[in-house]
């Protein structure tokens, strides 16, 4: 039970630093209302860009919280890096899903991309932050992946310099990704329920990505990215 | 969009001989409700039990569906074996979730346990049913994985002799999954939200299993279940 109560008390702040922590409204409101955490209480925090920090709740006013006994603890990147861009599902939970997922494994920056055959063409930022700061503090990381805003599929693949990329695509016979991951950066592109168009493919292997399989399987695009994401990430481990 | 077409046209049937292919109640209603297939047009069934068949519509009763032109092919059953046991999850839609994305990556038998730390210790049966079936013809496949009635973590792991088994314990250093999976089958224990016991392990340990550790990432249960198969299914590819 002690392990249960850990978690609840692992907080994401907006800002830390040695002098003063910035609560976002959720998190104000979940630790004075939703947990009731009373004064003198220590709690954890990240701002999911490295710190970790343990602070002393001394008081708890109307709109803020003061802290003391801030303690900062800076947890380094992660060399492995894991970029997936990937085609937000028509169904949004599915694109939800992929999220926490991806945070859970371990992947460091995600891009949401607008492909032809895509069928949702708009994301509400503000709500996919939230799932990926709620994945961040479950799984008790120090470093949130970055959220890029939504582009077109042709604008993102020209302006990546990253040294592995790959393009998970139906289409050709090709090999695994798991036979051609980089030793350290890898980016993967994941289409729509309708697959990249042939189009799509050509462009992308003129900007240097190589077409990847991800298996035999048949797998939606929210579990594609999921799986393309295990195998970096354990490749990794 | 043909391949779309093609897609909503892949059936469930409970049994599928030359002669008869016998349909459940579901699969009727979508057949000649929701998709209102005319006759004359040729749809594809499976039986989850290794039979894909086509069959023309020939004609459309009130409570059943007359077929000709059965055509037959028997895919044989995957030679690895993946079976999953793992503690049904206190939010059961979780839990659903799992099932799905352990069909699509292609997992041959999954059991629910009940374990000491488990918090839910029922569940309907006939609904998670539905979705492996949906799972199965959503992926295309030719066999369903078994679905095992919910049994204890104690009845369970004394039965069991599949060649590699594992439990992803995390009270202990141990070797990853990636690097112990058995050639062929492969039988992986995943624990509730609260991880399986000290006792638990150890029994498992007497019954011939080993620990494992799925990295260094704290993942919830289903994904704990997902990137088993996964790390699993993608060795065999």
């Amino acid at each position: 039970m002690q392990k249960r109560a850990t978690q609840e008390y692992y907080f994401y702040a907006d800002k830390i630093s040695p002098n003063e922590i910035i609560l976002g409204k959720d998190e104000f409101h979940h630790i004075t209302k939703v947990l009731k955490i009373s004064t003198g209480t220590t709690i954890t925090l990240t701002d999911g860009r490295g710190i970790i920090a343990t602070a002393n709740v001394q008081s708890i006013e109307k709109r803020h919280i003061e802290f003391s006994n801030i303690n900062i603890e800076r947890i380094p990147e992660s060399l492995n890096k894991l970029h997936i861009a990937i085609a937000p599902t028509k169904n949004i939970s599915r694109f939800e899903w992929f999220l926490e997922k991806a945070t859970e494994i371990g992947v460091s920056e995600i891009t949401p991309i607008i492909c032809s055959h895509s069928e949702r063409k708009q994301l509400r930022a503000d709500r996919l932050e939230k799932i990926l700061i709620a994945a961040t503090k479950q799984s008790k990381k120090a470093w949130k992946p970055i959220f890029n805003p939504l582009i077109s599929f042709n604008e993102f693949i020209t302006g990546q310099n990253i040294s592995g990329r790959y393009i998970a695509y139906l289409g050709a016979k090709s090999a695994h990704l798991k036979n051609l991951i980089h030793a350290k950066e890898n980016l993967v592109l994941v289409g729509p329920e309708g697959g990249f168009s042939e189009t799509e493919h050509q462009d992308a292997l003129k900007q240097g990505y190589k077409t990847v399989s991800l298996g035999s399987n048949r797998l939606r695009t929210e579990t594609a990215g999921v799986v393309s994401a295990t195998i970096v990430a354990m490749h990794h481990e």
